[in-house]
């Protein structure tokens, strides 16, 4: 398999593709991306590296810090977090409150958007959210090994402007006692958390813990990797997981961004992105191309 | 790994489990069944089998009978049968008309009953139930190479007296344009269908395509036994799919009538019964024991 | 007050009304209903009667019908019938299957057609639909003072043709111990209730017993008068009887031919039809023509 | 008709009523409200005033407070309300967030929390909050031709501190583009209204202006005396409406501190009082006093 040329592949397909999806517009600086860019880098279990297209332009990774911050927060609590958010896909919208009427404030999971808030929320504890951030900004460089990762003020501010829908769904967990921060805290740290930068090189290579296998670095245990993996199989994509797992067959998360982290275990952690989203909210280009490397190269953990 | 070791090791395990769930009540021939017994049979890639308890007795597979019809309906179909049902979990019970209401008579997946019911009139497609049942059978017993599979009349009488709510769910997919039968030969071959008996050993026979790889049987093409599996993940066990994919790593099917078929790609086909149900109304026992039995073995999808 | 020069003026005002409605299509035989024609009957406590347009004209009362059987229901059933069926507004299409699953079977009010299934179940109770037909024409005639009132059977046929949506929502009341004839036969009766024909002059004849006072047919008690007045006020219109209330505020109910029967308590029995409908599934020039003859005579409950 | 008799009677029954309900528990400051008080007012058209009980305690009117600042803030903006509020029964608990978000921000009705919240931000509109309560005050005052009605701080604060379901209500309305206001100021201004403290006296007194006719204060037009009266009747008890129309016939307006306002029009106003709440979140006695009243009375819109 000669996986460099499939990749440098996959970039001239994209840049050609006819449908690059629409780029998020409830963020009004995100509004402002070039919608033609493209990028892609896989990093293998062996070390190597593989990129095309603007794989070193930072993007805003959004959604995808959810799995950073989910880690991080299993680590300090452990499984006591499973008390105050589910594991089952939601079938819902990313940003939906019914369920979480329904169900007394308990999120479906940690990675639509009120689970994360409970998620950032655990962390936050009590803390200053200067002090979390710089707590989730040090474990993201560390599992990428590099410090050149900032969260863009710009970004955040805009997110700060317009979270109305993230700041009900904050107030509605504290209704329900499932927050234990003030919800401008919690969400501050959170829009914050969103606004973080990565290239697909940095991304890429922060995901390798979540190969699992000797060579990955070990962040979290085997056992966690395992199950941050199945996360992001059933959950990662929103409503929209089902069919990434059908077309794709990795565990994978997804941001508003246009990023996309996808996992190939013990063997390959994948960053994509494509700033123009699908209907479900997803990279348009970003899951193609997943899709074409996937097949490209037979990987799939369903055989 | 001794596999024959783990396999017993399990088998004693659980028949000394305190808490076993309880029986489907629904379906009064089915209430009937000992709630004590307990059956595994581990199918290996190279040909082994391993097997404890009462790996040799019948059960009813209900649901898991869906695996066999969706992999019958694509192979009849291909990609068509995609119109008429999604690829989504549902975060809804496995009955409910809830979504099929809101999402205009399009059933999320084809495991929930709305689904499977779209999948059997799928190819009974006119065609007289008799006949369609005798295809169902043959391929389920093509699959496990054993003639001696069997439909228990007691069983699908039983359901044909209190499966209204199935009937609901047809009248309403008719109601949407998305039943192609009368409701009741479509619920009739349903009934039927899911009134299949089968042995652990068998059905792990039966689950072997779903392995992939050059020792399995091939009845579906490789890259369909990715997308059937990537299903089975995402939606095999209804409302409490997320949480077989965190706790055991592997796509599954169940059935309320208290067994699972599991798949670990180019590995295993493992089939497990126990009647007593959880409060998703999957088996307490069977969960339980593929969960001992993937972490013996370290078998997970996930790394 | 001029009574007749009102009633006159509204036909005038409403032959060249403009926005007609669409004429329901989902019961073919409707779909063939010209849907020009309009007619008012008003009666009044002291006997007299005043029409215009089509008020001769027969059509299918359809909903409407749902008056009679539930008066017919508590005068056979009493109070009892309210362990099957709730008394208040749905919030939901007239249609809908939801709350059914949510609220464990139990319709929301008798005129939301899960609610008219179960009062019309309630009246066949283990006899022959023809019987049950038979009592309910009987009560409809004497209550109109008139025997020429038949059911259209090239309707009834039409709904038994296309009526999947309401066999769905009575095999799920079944499955919730709520239905206690098979569904065929009370879906058959209430197929055919919806059939009844009548003018607006025979409905609104029909209609004198709700006004209650002593100038009224007394079919039923006053207290149960007021308490059916009530139910069309806050249930009669579906999911636009809040803005029925609000634009007319009398009590009414419509039907799908275009028809509604709206009562001034004390005073007037009123029956326009016209077959256009608006969004909510109301007769658009009806509810016009009420609103203007509420407005002219100041006829409203609210003072 | 002996009303003094009849409101006397009503006195000694509700002071031995063994079933009173549940204050409610969350606004702390109203748990600590005496639960066996009861008071009853009834003002007539002409002029007479009848009572019993507790009916010069004063009380937290809460939601009574809805009807006020409705027919304040049609006064100011006219039918433009509509169109950021509906006129239709919820289906749902008055502090559901469900449809908010199927119906994209738009709350069915001006009576459920979501809708109240528009209206008062309808009013508030840029204004100091300071200066609205002033008018909201102003406006009850003048109805009650009462000076001594006030607002009470520590209630106020009571909801500030635990008023976070409505604070998600109100930032999912700006989500939507439904609230023009800050979302703290216009709740901190909800929740100063809803702390509005009246005797029964009083109430009764500040809603003869909804009775209409010539002896009634005028401070809306007859036909908005009408539809705020259609309001109340189909909307006014949240999800318990409908039951009330039925068993009581009168258009009323509930609030959570256990009062009730309900009027007869062209012949009463009645305001009526104790704290312990039903399950649908209505006055248990309240319901049962006025109930009775209409009864003994024969005081019905519905004849």
């Amino acid at each position: 398999m000669d996986l460099a040329a499939i990749v440098q592949q996959i970039g001239y397909d994209m840049a050609a593709a006819p449908h690059r999806g629409v780029v998020a517009d409830y963020i009004p600086e995100l509004k402002r991306v070039d919608p033609s860019q493209f990028g892609l880098a896989v990093m293998t279990a062996d070390g190597q590296t593989y990129h095309c297209g603007d794989a070193d332009v930072r993007f805003s990774i959004q959604s995808v810090s959810k799995v950073f911050t989910l880690a991080l927060a299993l680590g300090r609590m452990g499984d006591q977090l499973w008390t105050r958010v589910g594991r089952e896909p939601s079938g819902h919208a990313f940003n939906s409150i019914l369920q979480l009427e329904t169900e007394h404030g308990i999120p479906r999971n940690p990675f639509i958007n009120a689970g994360a808030l409970v998620v950032t929320d655990a962390i936050l504890a009590g803390h200053p959210p200067r002090e979390t951030l710089g707590e989730i900004l040090r474990f993201v460089r560390a599992a990428a090994g590099d410090d050149n990762i900032h969260i863009n003020p710009d970004v955040a501010q805009s997110e700060e402007q317009t979270g109305h829908r993230n700041r009900a769904l904050a107030h509605f967990l504290l209704a329900n006692a499932n927050l234990i921060n003030p919800p401008e805290l919690t969400c501050g740290t959170y829009f914050h958390q969103c606004a973080i930068e990565m290239t697909c090189l940095q991304l890429a290579q922060a995901g390798r813990f979540l190969m699992g296998g000797p060579n990955a670095p070990r962040l979290v245990s085997p056992e966690r990797v395992r199950r941050l993996n199945a996360l992001m199989m059933t959950c990662g994509h929103y409503d929209g997981s089902g069919e990434f797992a059908f077309r794709v067959g990795l565990p994978g998360k997804s941001g508003v961004g246009g990023g996309i982290l996808a996992i190939v275990p013990g063997r390959a952690s994948i960053a994509v992105w494509s700033p123009g989203l699908n209907e479900r909210g997803n990279s348009q280009l970003g899951t193609l191309a997943i899709e074409h490397l996937a097949r490209a190269t037979g990987w799939s953990v369903f055989g």
